[in-house]
Parts: C-alpha cells; sequence; structure tokens
C-alpha cells in the first residue's frame, strides 16, 4: 500500500482490545521510523521512551484524558525532548557524525559554531518549544509507520507530563515529554471512531496556490 | 519500497537542479499527505501554501539560510499555522465534520466545550505554540510522500518568518509560516550531503526501554 493509502486507512484508535500484543519486531520498525526522522540540524534533539509493563502504565494513566486507551494498549511511546540545547550536546552529535562518515571531528565546525550562537542566545524555555516541535516529525513517521504495519496508534498530548516526567525518571536525564503514542490493535466494539467516516477539510481549502 | 527504505533514501538536497520541475500530479500527493495528517483534536489548524512562480521564490529568499537552495527548487511548500484558536474556528470545523458525517450538528458538543475551555485560558501566543507544532507531523509525511515518490525535498526552518508572511500576505488571513519544504531534484554535482552517509544516533541510544 502506499503512504496515502496507509494514512486513509489509520485513525485515532479510542478503544484497545488488551489481549492483543504488537509482536517486538514491529515495535522496531516503529522505532526505526522515529529514529529516521529528519530533525533540525540533525541534532535529534528527544527520545522514545517504551513502555509495555503494565504496572508503569497504571501509573502513568493518572492525569489522561482517556486513562482507558493507555491502559488497554499494547505499547506507550513516550516522545521527550532535550530541556535544552547546549555547545556539549551539539559537539557530541557532530563528533559522532564526522566520526562514522571517518571525517576529521571539527570538519563541520563553522556550521555548529552558528548553531551555538543561536542557541546560545536563547532561554532553555525557547530551547525546548524548538526541541519538543521535532518530536512531532517522528510521531507523525511512526505512526505512518504503524499504519503501513496495519497496528493502530493513538497519538495522545492530553495526559500529565509532570506525572509521566516523574514516573520515568525523565527530568534527571534532561528530558521533558511531550506527545504519547499508544499502539495496538483495536476494540472493534468500542471504538466509536472505527466506524466514522475520515474527514478532513477539502484540499481547495487546505492549500492556497500562489 | 517500505517507508523506513524511503527515509533512508531521503536527505536533505542542499543544490537543486533548477531546469527540473516536479509534476504536478506528484505535487497533489504530497499535498495529500499533508492533508492526511492527523492533528490535535483533529483542526488541523494550518495550511499549505504552495509557491511555485520564480518571482515569489526570489523574494522569499531574503534573509533564508540557503537561499540558493530556495531559489533553484521546483516548488516551495510554505507550512502556516494558524495564529490563534478561538470558538468560532473550532466550531467551523466540527460542523464541518458532523456534515459530512451526516451527524447533527452539535454531536461533538460535550468535546468541543472542552477544548474551548483549554484554548480560551491561553494566550495567542501559547495558541501559535500549539498550532506550529501540529505543521510538523504533516512536514513529515510531506517528506515521506515525496521520497515515496523519489522527489527531493528539503525542510526549512532558517528563512525569514516575517518576510515570507509579507509576501504571501499570511498576516490577513490569519496565518503565520512555520517552515518550508523545498521540493525538485538534485543537483548531484553540487549537492555535497549526497555523497555522505546518513548519520542517526544508534538505536541503543535513542530509545529507553521500561
Amino acid at each position: 500500500m502506499s503512504l496515502i493509502e496507509d494514512l486513509q486507512w489509520r485513525h485515532a484508535v479510542k478503544a484497545y482490545d488488551p489481549t492483543k500484543k504488537v509482536a517486538a519486531e514491529d515495535v522496531e520498525k516503529i522505532l526505526e521510523s522515529a529514529r529516521l526522522a529528519p530533525t533540525s540540524s540533525g541534532l535529534q534533539p528527544f527520545r522514545v521512551i517504551v513502555v509495555e509493563n503494565q504496572d508503569l502504565k497504571d501509573k502513568m494513566v493518572q492525569g489522561a484524558l482517556n486513562p482507558e486507551v493507555m491502559r488497554d494498549c499494547s505499547h506507550v511511546l513516550v516522545f521527550a525532548a532535550w530541556d535544552s540545547y547546549s555547545d556539549e550536546k551539539i559537539d557530541k552529535v557532530y563528533d559522532y557524525h564526522t566520526d562514522v562518515r571517518e571525517l576529521p571531528r571539527g570538519r563541520f565546525s563553522s556550521y555548529t559554531d552558528q548553531i551555538k550562537m543561536i542557541y546560545g542566545a536563547q532561554t532553555p524555555k525557547e530551547h525546548f518549544e524548538h526541541t519538543a516541535k521535532q518530536t512531532y516529525i517522528a510521531l507523525g513517521l511512526a505512526m505512518a509507520q504503524a499504519a503501513e504495519l496495519k497496528i493502530d496508534s493513538t497519538p495522545a498530548e492530553g495526559f500529565s507530563t509532570s506525572i509521566v516526567d516523574e514516573i520515568l525518571g525523565l527530568k534527571e536525564i534532561g528530558l521533558k515529554s511531550v506527545t504519547l503514542l499508544y499502539l495496538g490493535y483495536r476494540d472493534t466494539e468500542n471504538d466509536w471512531l472505527s466506524t466514522m467516516k475520515k474527514v478532513r477539510i477539502p484540499m481547495e481549502e487546505f492549500v492556497i496556490r500562489k
């Protein structure tokens, strides 16, 4: 199937069958598509936390808009962004890039100096606004990958970031949760959205041609 | 090819062949994948402006980090988000949803009341932070769609949003530019990134398993 067919197939599932688990190899493909997501300056300023453990899920539902969806899904992917940029983080990524490419370290220093200057003039709050945005690219590609595998998914912003950060110990490693992606297989009887037509605004309204 | 193969194939092209144009039907597929992108509460709080006109592109390059890339590409897609949420905008979307689904208007009013309350307590600046994030989902899917068609693309945040907004008259229609996506065909001789290995941090560093 094409990407467009996959996107037409998917929807934000509202009820999961708690007895059906997503196979480990499929979870890996979804993570791989998130890992391959392009990001600003190639910094990949986020990580994905995979939560399969039911006890952890049951704790993370506190404060969630649709707790039963998180509880019953197979896996929760937590997209968590860097709380800030720093020269050290930027150097670490670019040293890795040059090492893998067998180039001398510092090969991209005129570029990294430029981005260090830009981020150096910003606050951590501005940094996190920017790192958080990058996670949405990966979130979208992870949903597309799930759809290609005919695995259901539900993106979620409606949860308590402070509770999730606390339970997963994210603050200590410089991360803040941004979005969740629930993975699993729909409970067709209870997923009310399954029977509804997908709606998007018409192309002539969505696109402005110049 | 699978999504993962498409994502491995693509990279942010740094030089385009100005003589090669992307076919109109392919541009439509890329726009369609952006239109199908999931968004928070299904509000699709952004539009895509398609710029093919060379004079407009030449004006928009002012203040861009890589002006020659924008100048030489075939099409520029401008992802521009709503400058704010409002009860009217939310009602318009949900009235359309219920009409298409042949449901009574107001069918989702308990939900829309909830989101109106949430956004009603926020500032326009907070609204735009949120609407801007949604564009990144569509940006990612548009890149994936371009890759599926073996069309090159380059996402760009390095441009003057004020100049682009002014040139395209976005303020007057309640939009603010967030990102650009250049589309076209690479100039292999001058696209220095073509010959370099794609680098992503290793899976064991990117993923945290709980």
